[in-house]
């Protein structure tokens, strides 16, 4: 394998690999700028020294990749590291055509060239963060006592209800990518596993065209079992959260602030939370923001809710708890008494990021909960509710889009700036 | 969050939950043995004593859960720990019904049911073994500089000639679900992110229903940029697998000895390699089954190969490099002159693991495999082959299959029981 720019030492014999960033060819001189993801390099040609490698430079594409030996040399003047590179054999190991997207084009007109439109230092720095992140969570997980599992995407019924579901032509039958991989975690609480968690696409068929909405995204979802409450699942997700963000922070917390000008704050413990009585009671009384108990927030409400708890508590994350029922889905917990449930919200800066809840485990229970939304339990008989009815500890668990996270903790403007590959209702390529 | 049983201490006020794994009732005293995933404690109650608890234990199901408050008391002559539990409240959370199958049903009986198959601890230790066997390969990639993609598993056309492909009806139009992520990790290596892996769901459409097929399954995939040749691809498998075995022995290989009866051996590095023309030459000269240059091998032929190279070098692990460009993938590199290119396959034990290869990044080149394999270009032009007109280095990479390697590192006799969730063509449940 060809060493980086960062592995050449000063001396002969140094071969190295680059994209060309510039060249600038003077009357008896050119230097050329190269670069790879650990750096930028110079090579200095004197043609007359060099002609046929000078030839190959006068005329060589911006983008171009080439593979170079030569002598490494130390030399002051230059910015890039104080050393350049005077090259003996040049090869041109990809010839670039004219790039068909530059600064101007629109965003979709770089999605279509996402390879290209990559290439910025800046835009690979998210995926960059977004591994650690994901490390930082996926470490938290094993050395707390968790069990990866790789769900199926793939399953035979809608799982839940319905809508914005995608159908795949199953050799002759119907089948459906998950919405969720909701089921498969908690019948990996029925088997026994106490503590899972995943990271898997999953899949909404829905037309929206927001910042924020992917037909397929990735989701890091967890599940733990003997919860007394939804507090245990909160305290997991903070925690989880906590350990991503001072992953990213500690790895490449300086890179990021230079680079993107934003700053990766690592959440103290444990994050503010507040319950739904409560939030009804600030936006009344606090925000000047009318809402009935009982009914769930529309966007207006987030903003004023997480506008008062910035100022109050100065944190970036906190909880809503306790929903209404009537505003959660059938597999919540619903609290022994009143309308309340066992669930709850995690906002970050101005948005809400994931949902989370202590889980319906009681068959019966959670068959009512499936018929008072409206769906036939029989839908659901075999490959949900039966994973209840040979017994079953109280769980509970939550999902995070873990692009949406990154999105929102490296301040970026949409979906489309944030996924390797953007998939929306329009968009299936490349 | 209820601690678990190895958490307990000796005292009162202890609080336990856990599934019912069997009641001795005597005359005056019931022994209750119950368990989680930490372990087993045995729960003592006298009949004339504690009456009420007596009815409730009298009349439980095994594999109920129940929540338990009391007293740790030691006792020597407990096989379990020494200790035992006095309760003074127990609670049935979860009262479990017959199970549907036992130690005799079959292999498809018990999928049905996976959530109660799964329940014995050595099925569970198959996904603890492959949650540290994908935490040491992402270490690996992280450490060495790699960066996690998360790819789409939707894309607009059939990636790579269209048989065994499924189809998502997407909206109004036709989609298809991806057979490796080979064109998105190859992107990344044109975004100039050098170093790529991922963990991706990968689908196969087809009608099999061997022991190692599935239609859905696990891909461990890794891409790398500025490779010379298929050897850099096979020196980053080899340290791949090496971490990966690595951390699975170190954590858990005397639990897997002990329970599942397999080995975990750390292979050492290098892996032994032959070319595919040594291959030729061993299995007409060493091992008496005639082949053909330029053939691929058949399961017969591997057999022989494998037996003679486990002889011969002692190692669970060998490459076989260079095979025939006509019996590999359009995307391979072909060595620059004769019939050979630049990939390789992996053995394990007995059977193939896995494939890699460097790839053709020359853009004219591409095309004209493409045609030789029957492919009309243009399927592939914006969606693939333009990736390597605007600049791309050489690279390479290879996808394996995570559930394989699990199933041959533990002996498993098939994927159905080495899956969590197991996908095949009659099978989409639950």
């Amino acid at each position: 394998m060809i060493g980086t720019i960062k592995d050449l030492k000063i001396g002969k014999g140094q071969t190295v690999m680059g994209w060309i960033e510039k060249v600038r060819d003077q009357k008896s001189i050119q230097f050329i700028i190269i670069r790879d993801r650990s750096g930028k390099l110079q090579i200095t040609v004197e043609k007359e020294k060099l002609p046929k490698i000078a030839e190959i430079f006068s005329s060589i594409s911006t983008d171009s990749v080439i593979s170079v030996v030569g002598e490494v040399v130390k030399n002051d003047f230059v910015k890039l590291g104080g050393i350049e590179l005077i090259p003996e054999k040049v090869e041109i190991v990809s010839r670039a055509e004219v790039s068909p997207i530059d600064a101007e084009s629109s965003i979709d007109q770089r999605l279509d060239y996402r390879w290209i439109d990559l290439r910025d230092p800046k835009k690979r720095l998210i995926f960059e963060a977004q591994t650690y992140l994901a490390k930082g969570m996926r470490d938290y997980c094993i050395s707390n006592g968790y069990i990866e599992i790789h769900n199926p995407t793939i399953m035979s019924n809608e799982s839940e209800g319905g809508a914005g579901v995608f159908e795949v032509k199953y050799f002759d039958k119907k089948a459906f990518l998950i919405q969720s991989p909701q089921f498969y975690k908690q019948m990996a609480i029925a088997a026994g596993f106490e503590k899972v968690f995943m990271t898997t696409p999953v899949y909404r068929a829905e037309k929206s065209f927001t910042k924020h909405h992917a037909t397929e995204f990735t989701g890091f979802d967890i599940e733990i079992a003997n919860v007394t409450g939804v507090e245990d699942v909160m305290k997991a997700e903070e925690e989880l959260i906590h350990a991503g963000l001072k992953e990213v922070h500690d790895r490449l917390g300086e890179r990021i602030k230079a680079e993107l000008g934003v700053e990766i704050v690592i959440p103290t413990l444990p994050f503010p939370r507040i319950t739904m009585i409560e939030a009804y009671k600030i936006l009344n009384e606090e925000c000047n923001y009318p809402v009935e108990e009982g009914d769930d927030f529309d966007r207006e409400a987030e903003k004023h809710l997480c506008d008062y708890m910035k100022k109050k508590t100065g944190h970036q994350f906190f909880f809503v708890k306790e929903y209404p029922m009537a505003v959660r889905a059938f597999y919540s917990m619903k609290k022994p008494t009143g309308i309340y449930s066992e669930t709850f919200d995690l906002y970050y800066k101005d948005v809400e990021i994931t949902s989370g809840a202590q889980r319906e485990h009681r068959p019966e229970q959670l068959t009512e909960n499936i018929k008072k939304k409206g769906v036939d339990p029989k839908t659901l008989q075999s490959t949900y509710i039966d994973f209840f009815r040979y017994g079953c500890p109280p769980h509970g668990g939550l999902g995070i889009g873990l692009d949406r996270l990154t999105m929102y903790m490296l301040d970026l403007p949409s979906l489309k700036e944030t996924m390797y590959v953007f998939r929306g209702p329009d968009r299936t390529s490349p």
